[in-house]
């Protein structure tokens, strides 16, 4: 990383103009080890489960359509899917933890449970279901032979579960964690923060324990999630955030393991209100800014183009010194006169 | 527009979950008239042009930076031209009013001037001279033929120009719309901001006539840029706006004819205090956020991309109806039981 900030300094240009991507490039050095890297492959892990606490109400969607779009998915038709095959990004959709069966070629069938149980009554999962889905995660990503990865979801009712873990690990107050996720009514909204008090209120978490919120509290998807981003960092590659569920299985990684943070990279600002507590905790600043609440890893496929220029600015950009730009031409010109680029004509 | 919006409203997913994505590709489709666009060419113009009010000390880098740095846009070396490279991006490279010869194969010399005179001093150039520099903006524009193009400068000292006509369009206090370029001391800084404020009051340029302005106390890049985003708005093509200075010029076309407004986008946030007030009094929203300050139109192929992503998502989403999210469905899951998804096997 100190060799790749040296030569970011060298690169011609006023120091730090180029923001992010010169921090992506350094933190790209740093997962590799070499300065110059390249994004020449990419792969997207969607995550599908659902979540007993749709039981409550919480949702604008019935839960029925996890499956649907985890299908969708697969078929490359709903959203995280369209965007990442569009850029040329490889898909994997693994089912965790849907309510039902999901019979389609390109769903690869890890489930624990049929959906979990309703936080809002006891415990979501056993802390073995929470660590199997944890594994099947981190097995996906450590797996995998791409450049860089990203981390999505499919789960209607997981905005419900990640701002219940989020509230759990940061002890902020629920409302403040918790939005609208696909878009429901204020009646619902207020019924969404009661349900996920009594969840927290009847779980008690243990916010030392990442795992035991998870299992409490949280769900199959956020789980693999978990896992996926710590399977990530154990392979040293870049492993990309989506929205708020992704941020909050990502916090719950680095709660496992801080130095997974070294590999996350944050793609958008979610319009989900959690989001930008959770990325903050892990002092994460995301580069897209587009209010953006689908999940699916829509986010992904996008910051691994952003990644992606970054490299190409630490590999493509001339340096000071081979830009002309050195101190001896520099006083030749302070003199005032005018000038000629010398330059081979081709 | 209305068709695109409609077609956004019945693809599945919670309505507006996908953001400006969806916006863009409303746009789009007011720009060509087509609901399903893409994005199959893309050509990054970069404008440049010195500045005689480096005169006054108000920049980090020497006057020469700005020929050393577009013989390198046109090598592809520099930041810009590095990344429109990295994205398949063609670059045009347009020398109207470097204070020197470009002499290197890929600058097109269209030079109004060998730099501009010290706004500080008296006006830039005549109003002649901005015309004819607006035409070489709008032509390379209008004749270009690619699906989307983005407007970026060089040239060393066009900050201070930028802020100088920004404050003259809006009556923003100089302090306010100043910021530090490449990066200049807190006594520059203060400089330059006498020097915008002498600029404005020794040549008291009509804030309801952009010309004048641009004549008066800008530059021959703002002047081709605002030339660039007309010819584009009259070809009706997308016209990307990378950072402060292009923003500037955005303003600048749309006081000249509101209509160019349309077929602008913003790409990213300049770290440039400026660019917030500019792009807020056009209504733009910038979807990155880099912390970039480097111009060279090297946030547009950035944004490119997002856009050639909301194309996608309009073509190649499922509607609820193609998901099996439809209200037969629905109502058939709502009962609660578990069900399949129901897909071809391939």
């Amino acid at each position: 990383m100190e060799k790749a900030r040296i030569r970011q300094s060298m690169l011609a240009k006023p120091p730090g103009s180029l923001g992010m991507l010169e921090e992506l490039s350094v933190q790209m050095a740093g997962i590799t080890g070499r300065v110059k890297n390249e994004i020449r492959s990419k792969r997207l892990f969607v995550f599908a489960a659902d979540n007993g606490v749709c039981a409550e109400g919480v949702t604008s969607a019935p839960q029925s359509v996890t499956a649907a779009q985890t299908a969708g998915l697969a078929k490359c038709r709903a959203g995280g899917a369209v965007i990442a095959k569009h850029f040329g990004c490889e898909v994997t959709v693994i089912d965790v933890g849907v309510a039902g069966e999901v019979d389609i070629d390109g769903v690869i069938n890890k489930k624990i449970a049929y959906g979990t149980r309703n936080i809002a009554e006891g415990p979501a999962m056993t802390r073995q279901e929470a660590e199997a889905a944890m594994k099947v995660g981190f097995d996906a990503a450590f797996s995998s032979t791409e450049d860089i990865i990203g981390v999505g979801e499919m789960g209607i009712g997981n905005t419900t579960t990640s701002s219940a873990v989020l509230a759990a690990l940061t002890g902020s107050d629920v409302a403040a964690v918790t939005g609208r996720g696909g878009g429901i009514t204020d009646e619902s909204y207020m019924r969404k923060i009661k349900v996920i008090e009594r969840a927290l209120a009847v779980n008690g978490p243990d916010p030392t324990d990442a795992v035991d919120v998870i299992a409490k509290v949280g769900g199959l998807d956020i789980a693999a999630m978990t896992g996926a981003f710590l399977g990530g960092a154990a392979r040293r590659v870049p492993v990309v955030i989506d929205g708020f569920i992704s941020v909050v299985a990502a916090l719950c990684a680095s709660r496992i393991s801080p130095i997974a943070r070294e590999y996350m990279i944050a793609s958008h600002e979610s319009f989900e209100v959690g989001y930008r507590i959770a990325s903050r905790e892990l002092s994460l600043c995301p580069m897209l800014k587009l209010g953006m609440r689908l999940g699916e890893g829509s986010g992904c496929p996008l910051a691994f183009e952003i990644v992606s220029a970054s490299c190409a600015v630490m590999n493509g950009m001339a340096t000071f010194a081979e830009a002309d730009i050195d101190d001896a031409y520099l006083d030749e010109i302070r003199k005032g006169d005018k000038f000629t680029v010398r330059g081979d004509k081709t």
